[in-house]
C-alpha cells in the first residue's frame, strides 16, 4: 500500500518535472534572451575547452572579422581561431545583449567580456556581436565579429 | 582660339570629373565598407550636434538596446537619446567593421570608440552596433545595440 503510494507520488512528481521541463523548454524557445544566454555560454565554454569543436556552429556562408581581418566559411573560421597565438584562455562575459534581427527568425546577440590568457597578468577586455539565423529551427552563426577594446 | 581650346579642356576636365564622380559613386554602392563608414560618420556628427535629427536614421520598428535598457520606434529611441544626462559630447571612432546581414541587403556595423563629455577628464570607452536595412535603396537602423565598455 505504502510502496503503491510512493510510486503514485513518484510519477506524479515525474509528471509534474516533465511538464516542467517542457515549460522551461517553451519558454527558452519564446524567450530570445535566454537562447542568446544560451548560446553564449555555450560558445565561449567550447571556445576555452575544445576551440576546434566551434566549427559546427558556422556554416560555409558565415563570415568572421577578427580584428578587421575578414574569414569567410567555418573551415577558415576555424583554422583561424585554433591558430590564434596562444593555447589556453578563459572568456569571463560581463554583458549579453540580444535583439531580433527581422522577420527571418535571426538573432543578434552583442556580448562584452574579458579574456584571460594563460600566464598573462591583465586581462583583455573584448566585444564581440554574433548574428545567429535559423537553419530548420537550429541557429548557426551568420555574421561574427570580435574587437579587443585597448585600454 | 586660345580661349576654344580652354573652353574645350574644361569640358573634357569637367566630363572626367563627372565620370570620376560616377565611379566613385558606383564603388561606394558596391563597398559595404565605405557605406559604414559614411553611416558612422553621419551618425556620430548628428548625434554631438543635434541628436533629435537621429529621428530620421530609425523607424517604428526600430529597437535601441541602452546599456541594457530596451526601447523601440524610432520617437522612443531619440527621446531616450536626447533625455541622457548630459548635453554636449563628442564621439571618437576607434574601428569601424561591417558585413552583410544575409540576403537581404542589410548591413552589419560594429563600432568601437571614445565618448567624450563635456567637464569630465576621462573619455568613456564605448562599443555600438548597428544593422541597417534597406527601403527602397536608403538604409535606416532597424537594430541598435549600444554599451560602455569600463575599465
Amino acid at each position: 500500500m505504502w510502496k503503491e503510494r510512493q510510486t503514485k507520488l513518484l510519477r506524479l512528481f515525474e509528471r509534474t518535472t516533465e511538464r516542467e521541463r517542457e515549460r522551461e523548454r517553451k519558454t527558452r524557445e519564446m524567450d530570445p534572451d535566454a537562447v542568446a544566454k544560451a548560446f553564449v555560454e555555450h560558445y565561449y565554454t567550447t571556445f576555452d575547452s575544445n576551440r576546434g569543436g566551434l566549427v559546427s556552429l558556422y556554416q560555409e556562408g558565415s563570415m568572421l572579422t577578427f580584428e578587421g581581418q575578414k574569414i569567410q566559411g567555418s573551415q577558415n573560421i576555424v583554422a583561424k581561431l585554433t591558430s590564434l597565438p596562444f593555447q589556453q584562455c578563459k572568456h569571463n562575459i560581463t554583458t549579453v545583449d540580444c535583439q531580433p534581427s527581422g522577420p527571418a527568425a535571426g538573432m543578434l546577440v552583442f556580448v562584452s567580456g574579458n579574456l584571460q590568457l594563460a600566464g598573462e597578468q591583465h586581462a583583455l577586455k573584448f566585444s564581440q556581436m554574433f548574428h545567429l539565423v535559423s537553419n530548420q529551427g537550429n541557429y548557426y552563426v551568420f555574421n561574427d565579429i570580435f574587437r579587443l577594446n585597448y585600454a
